[in-house]
């Protein structure tokens, strides 16, 4: 049916520089520099709203992307460009189970939630209560609660809990700290990936792997664009990211 | 466990330059450049083989993107970097309806399906049966067969089957000629995505989506580059692919 | 000698956030958010000048670069990158006879009037009185004024005045409308330029190029990352221009 | 006039894939995978030729950028969208008086030999008697030998003889060790550029420049994407080079 539950999420797209995510509720206001309208009672997907200065704005469903952009944010993010990747050059599997340090804001943590199923689960680990806060949060609004266990603890000294889990992702500043401690948490063969704004942490890093045991060693960056597509004229857009971080993966192995 | 079950997919990893994926059978002969071997009994995840030539040989498991790069192929292949945009740019879930026009070579088929749980279902496409039998053979060798249904159809004349599927996923020459039946076979909100090579397609088939009733369209373009770490020294690879596809995304709203 | 002369331009380098480039007269006030300072009698390159904050300001020599990015403007400025990319793709020498079309802020102008030599000279076309006063204006202040010849007159109508020239360079919003004229007023083998930001403009002109006898068509766009290099670590910039202009280059045949 | 005069460079085009770069003799006979000819007594820029397979060879200019891809080589070569950006970012004007170390193929002699002026003047420094006999050749045939000053040298140990000069350019595997050198043959304000492949070569002589007294300094990646525009469709080239050299810029300043 295309029926809208109460308090599932919606986007109200008015234009590209004119969209907003939100909970449906009936009755509930919305401001916008558009003008102002009500969220009808019976709301269905695909519904046109029209505002007090006689806007449109459509109800859509928000994509993986549009959660992990509109996060609360108490840190970096993960970028959904970067996030495909993530999955892509790991095995991940809703059934896998992964352990991800730090929880961040929680930007992963709702996307492979979402992505998980049971027994599939990520324990996701931070020191910093506050940020692990946020990080639930946004796991509750947007994600799968129940796929996500958190751990408030300090990865660089004590490490993880679990054992054979298929992937550690690791965004920390000091991701060479917590090398051994991925090797003893993962399987045979299992995949390491960190993430890294400079070429420095990627090296020391990809140093402390390959001494521990790590191989099949990759880094990559990945850039993306959008593009202007118009009847008069179609081209690149000005505005583009020049970088968010390098990830790097390898795969534990026995010891030679 | 480690254990590696027979028929079970492993990758061979003896450098950047020397690595295969193949399906495990104990006593199986490898032949490469770095010399041959046979594989064990009771092979293990990352175990190390040793070729005729002293070579050592990691027992890993395959990336998702391993089983991609690796397909049989008849057709363009997605790229991995580009799939992993797919998911994060739709709403895509473990139980997701989604269709996809063509099968290609089986590339999107594989990887959704090893992330589809049922309900989750995969309708795939395709015109040309040749293709269309090397993009099933992907998915039994690399995928899940059970959540993919196949269909031999000329989309361009018949359209889909499924009605309220989430998202409709289209690589063809012509893309605005399925987006009606895209339109039809969607629900509300949900995601119509198509990859083309060239600008015009994108802009011939986004002006079809307008009118026809497609809101919140973008058109990406995502470059990945690989970076050399080494002791001596850290580098972007002189290898890049310049170009792949060109992905865009519009979400169906109702008739204004 | 190392004396700036009165009149000459300088950098006050205070660091990436707080450089100016100015005419050097003794006594001449400078204000800016790190403090101020006047300019010393007997100013000489390299020397350091102290803010009423304390902050050092070093005098250096403007790039080319920094010409074109601190002119005054009316229209789309030329990029330093991009112009680069002229001057190798086509035979640019000092002794070069160069037409461009229109004088916009007078980028290109100010640059070519600084690597040409007499006889090598710039006729510099607008429609746009306004316009081609501040291109004028720019070319008195940062490059050779007596290597320019600025027109003003609609070239799209009424072409050019000059014949046997050795480039062309067109930045117009239709730059099919000049490629007969550009025919008829260069020398065999000789180049066309044009840069357009849109594809649909790429593909039309050199349509035009390829029916009136252009040859060796080639088109290209570039784009330059900065890179942040500091001992705690390196990075690229997380702010990139993601689009200026494609840039398009043929060269006049004969007839078959 | 339209006559080629014997001797010069011509580019024989017969297609993307099929043009040639050679010094034009009346009956020179030219051999390709498209036919075999001879070229005709009074050659004309923009003739065609047609060789015995009846296919067409335009007769055009070689472009700066023409010469540098088609050079002997010995060593790595600039690329032409870098040495635009070496044009940009110095204050290079026909006049210069610039140093190179070292001469690798003479690409960058060939380029600025052609963009320079007398007094301007080019000295080029290699260790090695052989790259520097192919850098002279290559720059008696297509630069201008005689604003280009040869030195082999140890510039290591030895440095540079000129002083006052306006511009340093360093490819050399450690360029860290010429910097001090550079500072003294260098004028207050002048620049010091650098390619290096590897980010550590960029952070230690950029460290190695702060301390000998060098300002302004920056670091820029370029690339750049060919496009095939055709009628049937418009996209980037599947072609790219992922990486050439890091470009590094500093001037010269008086020590605090």
């Amino acid at each position: 049916m295309d029926k809208v539950r109460e308090g599932e999420y919606i986007i109200l797209w008015g234009g590209p520089d004119a969209n907003f995510i939100t909970k449906y509720k009936p009755g509930k206001p919305i401001h916008s520099h558009r003008g102002v309208f009500n969220l009808p009672e019976n709301l269905e997907w695909g519904d046109i709203l029209v505002s007090s200065k006689g806007r449109k704005f459509y109800v859509i469903k928000p994509s993986n992307a549009d959660f992990v952009l509109r996060l609360k944010r108490k840190t970096n993010i993960f970028y959904p460009k970067d996030m495909g990747i993530v999955l892509l050059y790991t095995d991940f599997k809703p059934h896998s189970k992964v352990i991800e340090a730090g929880s961040g804001s929680g930007a992963m943590a709702v996307i492979l939630s979402n992505l998980l199923v049971r027994p599939g689960r990520l324990f996701s680990y931070d020191n910093n209560p506050t940020h692990q806060r946020v990080a639930k949060e946004n796991v509750q609004n947007f994600g799968k609660p129940e796929n996500v266990i958190f751990r408030l603890r300090d990865v660089y000294v004590c490490g993880f809990i679990e054992r054979d889990v298929d992937i550690v992702i690791v965004d920390l500043p000091e991701p060479w700290r917590v090398v051994k401690h991925a090797y003893k948490s993962l399987k045979y063969g299992g995949f390491l990936v960190f993430a890294s704004p400079n070429i420095e942490q990627v090296k020391e890093t990809r140093k402390c792997m390959y001494e521990t045991g790590f191989v099949a060693m990759r880094t990559v960056e990945v850039l993306m664009r959008d593009w202007q597509i118009r009847d008069v004229g179609c081209r690149p857009e000005h505005e583009m990211r020049g970088h968010t971080l390098f990830y790097s993966f390898g795969r534990k192995a026995k010891h030679p």
